[in-house]
């Protein structure tokens, strides 16, 4: 598959999935948590798989007709140890083959942490970055944190979907 | 689905299209026929489904890597007719069901034919109109008409796909 048709299909996915999830719920005040979006098409198509970072990011607002999350966790950690564990997790899970992302080079997931990192960068407010490499304990702990928080704050309207 | 995904899901097809077998042959010099392409999507999913003209246009240009038939060949007759014929070659193949565009309502069809004709109005060196009321006969002797004279003149290096 060319990187070009893999963005598109991300996009096609999105749109449907903004349409016939994300906007209906968003309308009825539910709070929305959602795992990948448009942060992540920034990531892997656009850092990772080297398409122009305007070209990812103008089909990212047409697909999410601008929606963004309230909040975004990135679950950050070492390529190396993310790889290690995503094909841990695939064992477990019995599945025979990796992932279309599993199978790239760790220069590969380097470009795509650089990408989720300089998100957080521009966007601090928005992108908390979590270091996974303290285990599950802390990180539920941290984002538990965070989301009483931030509830509290917005009383009973808050939005969240990343 | 949405016009939005279904536009981008015929981008995403024709990419891989375009890299796989058209770029390929056309760098070997061979002639190339191809059923359907931007002006399709352009007559579809802009005049049909409503997509925005400019965004579908970029669209098929990313797509299309700014390829253009040297000729296109737009089998041109009044929307009911073809509606009808596209429905007795389903009976013929014995598709039980209509397409996702036969299902469309007529207004739909005009929309589409509109959407060819004002191509083929802007372009008209490039897109010939063939009135299909007339036959086969008739039709297959004017298209190999202006395909003979289009290789007379061109010599050997005619690239076609449209």
């Amino acid at each position: 598959m060319t990187p070009l048709s893999e963005l598109l299909l991300y996009e096609a996915s999105r749109i449907q999935h903004v349409k016939e999830i994300i906007e209906p719920f968003l309308k009825k005040g539910v709070v929305i948590l959602c795992d990948r979006f448009s942060d992540a098409t920034v990531a892997y198509q656009g850092y990772g798989r080297g398409i122009d970072l305007r070209l990812v990011e103008s089909l990212n607002s047409l697909a999410s007709q601008c929606i963004k999350p309230d909040v975004t966790f990135l679950l950050d950690c070492p390529s190396d140890l993310g790889l290690k564990r995503a094909l841990q997790r695939n064992r477990a899970l019995n599945r025979e083959r990796e992932g279309r992302f599993e199978k790239e080079k760790i220069q590969f997931h380097h470009r795509v942490r650089r990408g989720y990192l300089s998100i957080a960068k521009k966007e601090p407010d928005r992108v908390r970055v979590i270091d996974t490499r303290e285990g599950e304990e802390k990180v539920f702990h941290k984002i538990r944190q965070i989301v009483d928080k931030l509830i509290k704050s917005s009383g009973s309207g808050v939005r969240s979907s990343g």
